[in-house]
């Protein structure tokens, strides 16, 4: 088979592929990660490169303009090699160089709490403080007293016995390797030593044996692995406290922007094992990154503890996810055994452990177990409901009594996939906007500029560095609301036909623009279609209506709800009077809604720091009840309600109805 | 630095090494095992080899008679290699080659109880027979219940929950590896599979996971591993039947036979590696040899339970021994953790897990727990003891209430080590000798003769296929007990200077000549020696003297004694009245003497098959005190009062006194 070399730009990696495939396998093979939301399908159009030598054979498509195409931009899902190439990667295709703003981080990480209300989050949030201080691995100096001819137990039972003065261990492991540097290292160290204990699936490991006393020196990673972003913190587990905190996107996107699209690649040759290398090449370049920064030796991370949806464990661990797609829709595992981090390819101490958050279901994860540790769900006697909304979004209701759980396929629309001008929050997203009724003047605020907003007559600006590239997830949101409150958006989510500049037929039907061309660094307008309302519209639905089936389904009311934890990256920036009036948030007391952040985050590193956590988020896992949507009868009549801005029934939206919104 | 390569006859192995290095560690590195008792010093003569080709530097020495020197012998480890080189390894110095005959396993094995009192074995001694049934790996046959909507647990959830309605399994472990196959293949196996469930160090591992119903295929091996001989058993582990037995040298003796010169070579450079390569060597043949036989495939074999003495426990697992010799003489571990067998290098199936009978000691090792545990020691009211003669000099003394154990250093004196003629009990060996007063005719009988013994008139002479070779551990007894009866020895070891042709004065002071040149297979005469006999009378006088300070300490007196089990693949063919003569055993009423041959091999068995029995085992270990006999301000007087024939006080040997011997 011939083969051709490819170069890509501006990496300046190349790699050696065989004729005939296609550009982007040939990327993700060279580890230059490309955006794709449809996994090589031709459909989402992310993948756009530019072709600086070389020829190609590639299929019709509209998602590249007549513009783009003089310029050289081809889709590299569609098109094949045929001889040796130079191919220029676009800003806007690229995964691997985006890296989270420090603001977006703080979007993702530390949550924004309700502005008006000001409500402060419970302290359960903070996970660790309320935890008995006792990490997934902890050290232990010993001056061991020397053997002599009154006492001649051996090494290794010399170590236990002084273990075991201290701490009750009842079952004791440790690895060869360590028996084997036993002897000689007691002795060098003058009987000096520090051990790294780790626990490990109800049993207590000896990982390591330092000589000296090096336990000072003991720092642990605690990961929320989400389907788009990975978040990661370094944590000193002596003081508990975070020293750093990083988040990337999930190279996996490459792949595919869903859960199911990469479940559906790792069935292909080598999948598995390509989206298993895109988590954790992302997860060690983070650690590397993190430890660089606060000067900390590699070897003195003893463990990392990570919170992830089902199908994103399984990837990280190298476990095919293929059976969650399949009826009955079982996983592998939802407990999955504390291992080694090195057999999972996580670049930390050689015999550091990593340990999983346990999930429930194949569609509720760990993630969700995390979140609702964090938010004390489970503690507490009143009532509350946890919406995560991430790429999938996952709900669960209860109190001390029950948890039940259900996951809403709200598709990626809220994290900017498959709507036209639909961006990730990352720097020149439209995170939010206004539009006066009437004249329908846009003021928006853009990820990466100044807080301050201005409006400026007809033509709407920014302040700051960063132009408008797309819109994200709560600029919809905002979007939708102010069209519907001016009166431009029907319930149904269609646009009138009024005679003004931002109102007009393209070629994916009805759109309004939210910017021009010339105010962008986009190649086109920034507009929203009827196509993207209509899409935002079914999440939306999918959220509201898994969320009321739920309260239903246990034969409560909203009313009896004392609060709504919300979470997610995308969730710290909504408005949450926009989220009611497009019918996303049920019409409650505003001071019921809590924004939480990355409650899955903040639950692993409680976790990572208290044993007691770990077995809280054990017992939260086998209690949580999955409550399966799809074959409850009434489900689709309640998902149908929902599919009106904000609901069929107004009755259940009364500040709509009375006007306050 | 030169190279020069080195071929070995006739193995026809060849190895290319530096210029200079000697011809013994060439052979080690060829594989090529050759005999030496003394490490490689010069001093044992054993690593004789014939030079064939090319040219060397070596040492004056006088191992090497004239008449050899012509022929081109040299020893191996005296000689530099200066050229290419064609060695011959004459059989005399081959130790890979040398297997023992099916008599000698018999011997090593079985056990040769006491001809003249026909005393049965204890049931214990067939350790399994009284312990529950419950071996270190055993298989589960399930066929679970398919996911469906109602039951949608994971795949390892629902393993477990299965495995927990049959059995009470409070900690389970599984490794990633079988989770990664888990999915796919309880799906292609139609959700029957078998289990290999290991008993690990207080928990229970999921081992491995195979499809279909296997449960009938579930092998493992037993092993003692002596310091001179290593002994294999396979054995089902459903039906608790011994398939097969085989015993094979320890090649570690290339470096040297007793523990010490192990120890000291296992500082030198790779010294460990080699060390612990040469025992898994032998082992893996055995198992290749065992699983071939007995047309079992090497991927059932699920587990393997090793007894040995605490240096060569170490020596397999490949950890260092040398503070076993050093100060205040502690190993690093008494207790070993059960690894995968792999981990060790030991091959069967390669998930498959190694357990070791946990040892008291530097110098009383598992081997001994194993055998106190087969011969019940520790669960009878009666006082007993168990003498272990191996290599080393073993002994434990206690009943129910207390186990109290010393280590003599006999030398390896008994295996044929240090005594000109000397040689392991294998074929060719005198082991049973009869000397006529007065005349001083000599019968014996060697292994691998049939046991027709016969004197004919002045000239002895053998029946059967093999001539005399040397003298083993039980025909140096034999022979020092009939010289002394015969009046030719006295109590110091001084043999009388009488007119026969026996009797001369050799290089090596006087000597009895035991067989003439013409009658056997060696190229010198066959002797006892004034110096060989000084050897035997302080390996005995150590065994004799540390039983009686083991009797004395703890105020007793042998009368009290109900019970010696005499152990060791030597102890089984010792003529009770010859040893008693010499002052090797005390002189009690022979009924009281029981031969049990192997009782490590029979231990570390009756471990594998019974969880029950480990635990005994480990309590066996934690409750024997060990007795350092060079403490011990009276020991020293006991042991010089031993270098008699049969002893200084011979009111403890009335039967010597009453002429009865």
């Amino acid at each position: 088979m011939e083969k051709f070399k490819i170069t890509f730009y501006p990496d300046n990696k190349t790699i050696e592929v065989e004729k005939g495939k296609n550009i982007l396998s040939a990327a993700i093979s060279a580890g230059v990660y490309i955006n794709s939301s449809c996994g090589g399908d031709g459909v989402c159009g992310r993948c756009k490169v530019i072709l600086k030598k070389g020829q190609v054979i590639t299929q019709p498509t509209g998602r590249i303009s007549l513009d783009e195409r003089k310029k050289g931009f081809y889709l590299a899902c569609l098109t094949t090699i045929q001889s040796d190439l130079d191919v220029e990667v676009p800003s806007e295709s690229r995964l691997d160089l985006e890296k989270l703003s420090p603001e977006e981080i703080d979007l993702r990480l530390k949550g924004l709490y309700s502005e008006s209300e000001e409500v402060e989050p419970p302290e359960s949030i903070l996970g660790e403080e309320i935890f008995v201080h006792s990490p997934l691995a902890t050290k232990l100096y010993l001056e061991l007293p020397p053997p002599d001819l009154e006492d001649k137990i051996s090494d290794l039972e010399r170590l236990y016995r002084q273990i075991r003065r201290i701490q009750d261990i009842p079952i004791m492991q440790t690895g060869l390797s360590n028996i084997r540097r036993l002897g000689e290292l007691l002795r060098a160290s003058d009987w000096k030593i520090t051990l790294t204990l780790g626990k490990r699936n109800g049993t207590t490991e000896l990982v390591l044996i330092e000589p000296g006393n090096t336990s000072h020196k003991n720092f642990g990673l605690a990961f929320d692995i989400g389907t788009t972003t990975i978040s990661g913190q370094l944590v000193d587990l002596n003081t508990k406290k975070v020293l750093g905190t990083k988040a990337t996107y999930n190279k996996q996107a490459s792949f595919g922007s869903d859960i199911i699209t990469r479940i559906i690649y790792a069935q292909e040759q080598d999948g598995l094992e390509k989206l298993h290398h895109a988590v954790i090449d992302g997860m060690n370049q983070m650690i590397q990154e993190l430890i660089h920064e606060h000067n900390i030796d590699l070897n003195d991370v003893n463990c990392i503890l990570c919170a992830g949806n089902t199908t994103m464990v399984h990837l990280l661990l190298r476990v095919d996810p293929t059976y969650i797609r399949r009826q009955p829709y079982v996983p592998v595992a939802n407990f999955v055994p504390t291992i080694r981090a090195s057999e999972a390819g996580i670049k930390i101490n050689p015999r550091g452990l990593l340990s999983c958050v346990p999930g429930i279901s194949s569609y509720v994860g760990g993630d969700v177990t995390a979140g609702v540790l964090s938010c004390g769900l489970d503690s507490t006697e009143d009532l509350s409901i946890l919406i995560d909304i991430g790429t999938n979004g996952e709900i669960v209701l209860g109190n001390r009594d029950f948890l039940i759980s259900a996951s809403a396929s709200a598709g990626p629309a809220f994290e900017g996939s498959g709507v036209s001008c639909g961006m990730r929050s990352s720097r020149g997203a439209i995170q939010k906007v206004k539009i006066t009724p009437g004249d329908f003047q846009v003021t928006y605020n853009t990820i990466g500029t100044s807080t301050a907003l201005s409006a400026d007559g007809e033509r709407s600006r920014t302040i700051g560095e960063a132009k408008p590239h797309g819109i994200c997830g709560s600029g919809y949101i905002d979007i939708i609301a102010q069209v519907l409150r001016a009166g431009l958006l029907d319930k149904n989510g269609k646009i009138k036909m009024l005679k003004h500049r931002r109102i007009r037929d393209g070629e994916y039907g009805r759109e309004f623009v939210l910017a021009f061309k010339e105010e962008t660094d986009s190649t086109s307008d920034i507009v929203i279609t009827e196509v993207d309302i209509e899409n935002i519209k079914r999440a939306k639905a999918a959220i509201y209506s898994a969320t009321a089936a739920l309260v239903k389904y246990m034969a409560l009311d909203f009313s009896k709800i004392k609060k709504i934890f919300i979470a997610g990256g995308f969730g710290t920036c909504i408005d949450t009077d926009n989220a009611i009036s497009i019918g996303l948030l049920p019409d409650l007391d505003r001071s019921k809604f809590i924004f939480v952040g990355n409650s899955s985050l903040a639950g692993a590193r409680a976790i990572l720091l208290s044993y007691e956590a770990m077995k809280q988020a054990n017992e939260i896992a086998k209690k949580i009840t999955y409550f399966e949507l799809s074959v409850e009868p009434g489900y689709m009549d309640e998902y149908m309600a929902a599919l009106f801005f904000p609901h069929t029934d107004l009755s259940k939206f009364p500040s709509t109805k009375e006007g306050r919104l």
